[in-house]
């Protein structure tokens, strides 16, 4: 029967990065992933590290490619009434910048670490239960090539995602879980053609939001608002780009590149929080146990200081038999969870159109637009909660 | 037939602050107020100057009194979760702050320094009508000692507040409303008690919302957040006190001071803009065109802000014949006035308690709280929008 100190759930980057950061303080750990490594390395998400993130991947080794192909990015643009309005975070924020850097790189980068160091990752290994979280003999149940196993542990991180069986384990009766849905989603490209802007666009316009981001010097990533019940089947490329073009007019020169579309999808958007994040030997992390919606790039960022916190307490108890920082787990974690689930709703009614919407919130809506952009303290607020802010 | 050239209706701090204004450039007015004298110079309303509007009256030559009793505070103080956290407002806006000073106060000086001045306010006189604004000789008709007159003018000014007939002597087709209404009401006490703290204290307790304000050194005012078709009858004084103790409650040193109550009422909230502000030759001002709710004390400071920018434009048209400045105000009086709309609701939904809510409302509210008392940005926001802001 295979045996683990940490068994983790989910080799996104929450459970890479946990079993990296893990394996450097000498912690044995394995990782159980339900898909193959092919469909993790390819899995489009976001792209936006926060200074932290870029911080812990460097400071762990995990930085190299990163700092070799990441592009440095020191501000956003705000784009609405036709015209664009610049936030610098160096300035606004004491020199904090973020990185454009896909995090099917960063995956790709820690899976490859993981493998030079010979650690445990099962691709294809379906977790089916965790059991005794509340003894100290923890358990996941799982199956792999056609059989069931078990992973016995000292202690379980569930890093499977929103549709992962780690919250779930939790007893119902300890789970509070608060939530909201949005009336609007995002139709989200990529494009093989050099991006049109050095840096993101955030465009609101009355037609919707529109978001010029980038992958690489090659290849731009482009979202528009949609409704939640539109479908990719009725956005011919050329309509994609008409849209694009129309919520991203400004007066002057500017001019939106077209290039192939290679990859068309609409996701939904949602804010959800399941509290605590953890319970006897079982710990919840990243979209396991909190979502966002994409428009502050919180979400990848939330899950690296997740297992941030995870690596440090685990080590603290590792080395020194001292709980104190996993019993803190929850309740620190829970704090920047919120400050980014705020930030991330601010961001997203700011700068969406909704349908529920009335004279009143379109011209509150202006009004707060306009003060963005015309006052440093609201700019240094947007700016160190873009670059990452823990009232820790 | 009487005439003059900028005809005024209501002697409110609006009104009266534009007649002194007018009168000092050499422009003659007439007020029209409905009340008598009595009940204008004694009806409890705001109390709090922003530095603009501080700096207007001083420079008006309106300020002496209030600078001799007039309390300069320079900051407020925050309380949640049982805490206090100080929002300073020099160090966070360049060294503004705000004077409390009761605008029953400055409209007593008004009426004094126009009386001086052998200005004309005529009270108890009824505006029935207002004709002719789209020609350049507008009249207001009014009853008055029981007889009806018109006042013919150049220009008439609407300062006669939400119910009066200014806004409604706009063509319906030319008038835009947007409005928001709240679930919760103030209930307002003046006590004659010293207060219980130095700066104005903004409680936010899962009970609802709470406000410690003052008068004077000897009168405080207070305020409770209470649903909107409470009543007097269900408040005697120690309820209120009973209450108001548990919102404030705080760990560590802090008692509340009771003392006899002279006053108690119940205000509604309403968010409400009319656009726009200006039709021919009538001009709206104050909360003829604007309600706020009154968590960010706004509504006095849009008013004075209306009728300074108000008589810049007439004294531009009087003394070069440039219409300018008259063109322009509905544009510019505008900005200022979303501007606050936004900081009032965004206050007013910060603070209070909503029947609404839900627990991501709760915890998102929560956060932001947080976020604000430990954020410098975001304290400095706050303030900014406080001692007043605008974008202009």
């Amino acid at each position: 029967m295979p045996r683990t100190t940490v068994g983790i759930i989910g080799a996104g980057p929450a459970g890479l990065l946990l079993s990296h950061l893990l394996h450097r303080q000498g912690i044995d750990n394995v990782v159980l992933e339900l898909r193959d490594r092919t469909y993790v390395e390819r899995r489009q998400r976001a792209g936006i590290l926060e200074q932290d993130t870029v911080d812990v991947l460097r400071l762990s080794g995990a930085g190299a490619r990163m700092d070799r192909q990441g592009l440095e990015h020191h501000g956003i643009e705000l784009r609405f009434d036709r015209r664009s309005h610049r936030i610098d975070f160096p300035s606004l924020t004491g020199g904090r910048s973020v990185m454009v850097y896909a995090q099917t790189e960063v995956v790709k980068d820690l899976i490859a670490l993981r493998e030079e160091a010979d650690g445990t990752i099962l691709f294809e290994a379906e977790a089916l239960s965790v059991d005794g979280i509340e003894t100290d003999r923890p358990a996941v149940r799982y199956r792999h090539d056609g059989a069931e196993h078990t992973l016995d542990c000292d202690f379980v991180v569930a890093c499977d995602g929103f549709h992962g069986i780690g919250r779930r384990s939790l007893p119902e009766d300890v789970l509070t879980v608060t939530e909201r849905t949005y009336p609007f989603s995002w139709l989200g490209i990529l494009a093989d053609v050099a991006p049109s802007c050095d840096e993101l666009i955030y465009a609101h316009h009355e037609r919707g939001f529109a978001l010029h981001s980038m992958r690489s010097p090659e290849v731009s990533r482009l979202y528009l608002q949609v409704d939640p019940d539109d479908s990719t089947d009725n956005w011919p490329d050329e309509r994609i780009w008409d849209e694009l073009e129309a919520r991203f007019a400004v007066d002057g020169d500017w001019e939106l590149k077209r290039g192939p579309i290679t990859e068309k999808s609409i996701t939904p958007m949602r804010s959800f929080v399941a509290e605590p994040l953890r319970h006897g030997r079982l710990f919840l992390a990243g979209d396991a146990a909190h979502i966002v919606p994409p428009t502050g790039a919180k979400g990848l960022n939330l899950a690296v200081a997740d297992v941030t916190l995870l690596a440090q307490a685990l080590t603290r108890h590792h080395t020194r038999g001292d709980e104190s920082l996993l019993d803190a787990y929850s309740e620190t974690a829970l704090r920047r969870v919120w400050r980014a689930e705020h930030f991330s709703y601010t961001m997203t009614t700011l700068l969406h159109s909704s349908p529920d919407d009335n004279d009143f919130d379109r011209a509150l809506r202006l009004s707060h637009l306009r003060y963005l952009a015309n006052s440093a303290a609201a700019s240094a607020s947007l700016a160190e909660n873009y670059v990452g802010f823990s009232d820790n």
